[in-house]
């Protein structure tokens, strides 16, 4: 059985994104009918080896059965508590931006627990205004409504030039955790987490890809 | 000096998202005045060993000299020729929902020199429309407009359901590579690309680590 703390220091980034993926797998399998999986099945819904599979998963105790592999609802149960996403999680989003409101009707988020509560912008323009039923309020009371709705983890939507402004108040209103779309590094103390998401980093792996392979289609025309 | 073709299978995607890092890394510094870089800085800028560094930058042949670290600009150069982003590329977006007029106007791909150049919707409320600048065209005119534009690289972002289909059509158009923005793993010939962005995977590590980590605040009150 998975134990409940974990020395995060033991398991990579990539490992605990890898099990996102397999939680995602395991609910796809599922939702079709599938009760048990193989380690072998749950690398190739991914592109990865079976070996992998196992070693990220041997890190939190043995939950598949030799010859049977995992239980599926079992191993999703256990990774969604490992992820912590067994439960929800309120969320303030700063930035009423493109992306801040692109994001508050993202439907993954609240699929997979994480709710955004509250919505902060310093625009007189925005705050105020309803974008999919939740009011834009003034980045000047976030300590009161962070508070208010006990909210460890903020999503960073705002401009470059004024992330790091913002983490640096966010922390000093006790949030524990932050995913920053801002396309700069902040600097924060060691107790916070910080995630950057920053998209354009997926599409230049595509024109990594596009110049350097050998493309098979590069003698046919067109 | 790198080599301007590299077997593809050997860099692993890993290290292809350290490159894409250590680009903004040199950029940044380069804005601030600083000439030239030692591996423990790019290091300590993306919370990584020294060694790790060199051993990213080695795939690619040696830019370091010993006791100086590596001239900003020039690894700079050189990463951005790896990454196939010293050019710019037409880039396709399907669908004009939220995240899809979030992209339209995502600086970062502009700057790294992904041009969003067409929008498709099939949703008549959506065609004809104008957002940042582009009109929302037809999907059934894809084909077309992807050849006109010389398009290699398309973005989904449409509902989960419809992306599979999609992503079929733009196959057939010759689309080379895809960044898939609905949460389901789409099924691909070979010899095209795909990443995923899966905004809801970040937020996990969060989550991850609210929950596992021992919090040095855990004692305090709060």
């Amino acid at each position: 059985m998975a134990r409940n703390v974990l020395n995060e220091n033991k398991i990579s980034d990539a490992t605990v994104r890898r099990l996102s993926l397999y939680y995602r797998s395991l609910k796809y399998a599922y939702d079709r009918g599938m009760r048990t999986i193989s380690s072998q099945e749950l690398a190739d819904m991914n592109n990865l080896t079976a070996a992998q599979v196992r070693k990220d998963l041997s890190f939190f105790g043995a939950f598949g059965r030799r010859g049977l592999g995992y239980y599926v609802a079992d191993l999703q149960r256990n990774i969604a508590r490992i992820l912590g996403i067994n439960k929800t999680w309120n969320v303030a989003l700063v930035g009423a931006g493109n992306i801040g409101r692109a994001l508050l009707d993202y439907d993954q988020f609240r699929q997979q627990g994480f709710l955004i509560k509250v919505i902060f912008d310093n625009d007189p323009q925005k705050i105020g205004k309803t974008f999919h039923g939740l009011e834009v309020k003034d980045f000047d009371d976030a300590a009161e409504e962070i508070r208010q709705h006990k909210i460890k983890i903020a999503i960073i939507a705002v401009p470059a030039q004024f992330a790091q402004q913002v983490v640096d108040r966010l922390v000093e209103y006790r949030i524990k955790a932050i995913l920053n779309f801002a396309p700069i590094t902040l600097q924060v103390p060691d107790h916070i987490s910080v995630r950057n998401e920053n998209m354009a980093i997926e599409i230049e792996a595509l024109s990594f890809a596009l110049t350097n392979r050998k493309e098979p289609t590069r003698t046919m025309p067109g």
